[in-house]
């Protein structure tokens, strides 16, 4: 392997720790290493690295209090493992409120205004500022760059942005952000100047929204001003009806507290299955189970709702990619929301579709529709080379 | 005049209670009156009463504290009036629950199940109720009809009709009941045999909703289980991201109070504008007014969106129809919502739309776009001609 600079990506949440370690050279990006520290302040706790090849190179149980002592304990294995110096980390944040439009190199101002954005955030911010300031106190002079899933869609026209409320709450910094921006952009990035005209970019995962993107440039998504909105996900709703948050507050004596999580874990998938919010576990079980079969019918009519509405914001559609981890894998998935898309002129050849292949539309079909695998990791490699290198 | 049986249609509101008065004859409806007795609960409390030709027959002012007060200010009126005495009283009532999916007669019983029904629609169900008693107060043995503004929609499949929510919540009554079914009803008669395999119709009116009617039967629609949800509205933002009202909770001091006076009263076109919540103000304004221009892009914006989402649902679309207040006469908002729906098979042409015609796409136009004025009240006229003298 050429020698180059060692960067690693890492993505620091509230109970899991993920990252992946790049040499970077020549513009060429190569995978060292991979892994998460998970379960963290639950108990059973655990670390898991393995090399390009998928090859086990640790695997340990540790108790994981907090994020700072998962980040500790993977730089221990990492010093262990004797795998090459860092020359800079990346992390992907999930917010970067109105004023962080683009990745930026974290200096002590920037962790300021992290921790100001952490209401926009409550879940999901704690945990990677915490492992921006773990990393700092290990190596104070490791340069870090801080990568927004929300930079992706600023420059979307205001009517997008905006909610229907009123100014006040606007100029308060409430407006639709859109998140899984980090992939969106490695999507983007990966067609080149194969990037149609009209395009929606599907990231189905746990967490799940869809960008339409003009000429390459953002213009509408589902996700709004954090990640429990859009359209139903394995454990939030997307967006609802506010009369049935007040319904609740009024009648059936919730709080904030139990609103957040029934809106964040409790929901989607989960709620409606009962079951899980697994995908493959409720298309595994729903030829025997009522309730995961109307889960999996909810979200694949809900996807192909949101699939008709970002259509009519570009005025028709050109192709359609389906990323993520149900949007790359979950063939079932993709086929039911297509069904009934005829009328976008899209045909789906299900053999290619079965076999997870890139493109999965038939040879007449007007509209292209593909699986890209997204890599969100090599995307913050990109940046943080980028912004610390060159 | 043929003698026939005389129908009161009445929607009792909160702050309104507006009344059409027909004779009923062989199955042919005649206007004999119509008006409102407006302000209710405010000073400036105004009667109105005109026939059929427009002319005015009474105009007063009235101090009207409660909804009652105006009913019975109504009927003094039509004593006064020498109006035909009525054979029978309809009512729209706006909410029915998940038991009552078609108009009923009104008895004790019902009575009792709609004041269930008040944590609902807590803004709208007290209004209505308080007309039905105090119509029975003054005449007890007269008949009363109580026709649901959700019952059309009840029928639609059950992913269209559940949130993404716990089963609990479901099997509390929470779920998507969809509003403006009376005036949904009566264009769907108004289409007799015309009526299309996959048809949206909008109805956009100060409240403001959208059905996808799928071979005549309920398929889906956009307002939820309060008027509060859906699309932009004139004061109401429709769905949101739950994430922005928890927010609101926690950071911004809100209470159930301050959030149903946000999303009921205070959102929509008059928020963005900040000016006024009426279509027609805004039109008006927008050349010079940029927060007016910007409500009315997000408003057909998100209309445009809308009727994406319900043709995915519906597998394309063979007719749109515009209907409601705004529906029937904002030539305007019509045209830039269809503008960017070509790829729906939607071309207008511009001199029929400015006019208001029944029918304004061209005639190149694979989807038919029609004006169809919508009758609630002839629709509430013609169940309870059905219920009581048949």
């Amino acid at each position: 392997m050429q020698a180059g600079h060692v960067i690693l990506c890492i993505n620091v949440g509230s109970s899991s720790c993920k990252f992946a370690l790049y040499s970077v050279a020549g513009g060429v990006e190569s995978l060292i290493a991979e892994g998460a520290a998970d379960r963290i302040g639950s108990s059973g706790g655990k670390i898991r690295i393995h090399d390009a090849n998928g090859r086990s190179l640790a695997e340990s149980d540790r108790e994981l209090k907090r994020p700072k002592v998962a980040v500790d304990a993977l730089f221990d294995e990492f010093e262990r493992l004797k795998l090459p110096r860092l020359d800079a980390v990346g992390h992907r944040i999930v917010h970067g409120g109105p004023h962080h439009v683009a990745p930026e190199v974290v200096t002590p101002a920037l962790i300021d205004d992290l921790k100001k954005l952490i209401p926009f955030a409550p879940l999901h911010m704690p945990g990677g500022i915490e492992g921006i300031e773990a990393i700092a106190a290990r190596h104070p002079k490791l340069p870090q760059v801080a990568c927004f899933d929300t930079a992706f869609h600023r420059g979307m026209p205001e009517r997008a942005e905006r909610f229907p409320l009123p100014r006040e709450l606007w100029d308060a910094g409430i407006r639709r952000y859109g998140f899984h921006g980090i992939s969106y952009e490695y999507i983007v990035q990966a067609l080149g100047a194969d990037v149609p005209a009209r395009l929606i970019i599907a990231h189905l995962g746990n967490g799940a929204s869809m960008a339409a993107v003009l000429n390459g440039r953002p213009h509408d998504t589902t996700m709004g001003f954090t990640p429990a909105g859009g359209f139903m996900m394995g454990t939030r709703p997307g967006d609802l009806d506010p009369g049935v948050i007040l319904y609740l507050l009024e009648e059936k004596g919730y709080d904030a507290a139990r609103l957040s999580e029934l809106v964040n874990q409790k929901s989607g998938l989960l709620g409606v299955s009962g079951l899980s919010s697994d995908v493959k576990t409720l298309l595994d079980a729903r030829a025997t189970n009522p309730d995961a079969a109307m889960a999996i019918e909810m979200f694949c009519y809900q996807i192909r709702k949101a699939i008709g509405a970002l259509a009519a914001a570009l005025g028709g559609l050109d192709t359609l990619i389906f990323t993520g981890g149900i949007g790359e894998h979950a063939a079932a998935v993709r086929g039911e929301v297509c069904d009934g898309l005829a009328y976008l002129g899209i045909a789906i050849d299900r053999a290619r579709n079965d076999a997870n292949q890139d493109t999965i539309s038939s040879a007449a079909s007007k509209c292209r529709v593909r699986v890209i695998a997204t890599n969100e990791n090599l995307m913050v490699a990109r940046h943080t080379a980028r912004l610390v290198f060159v």
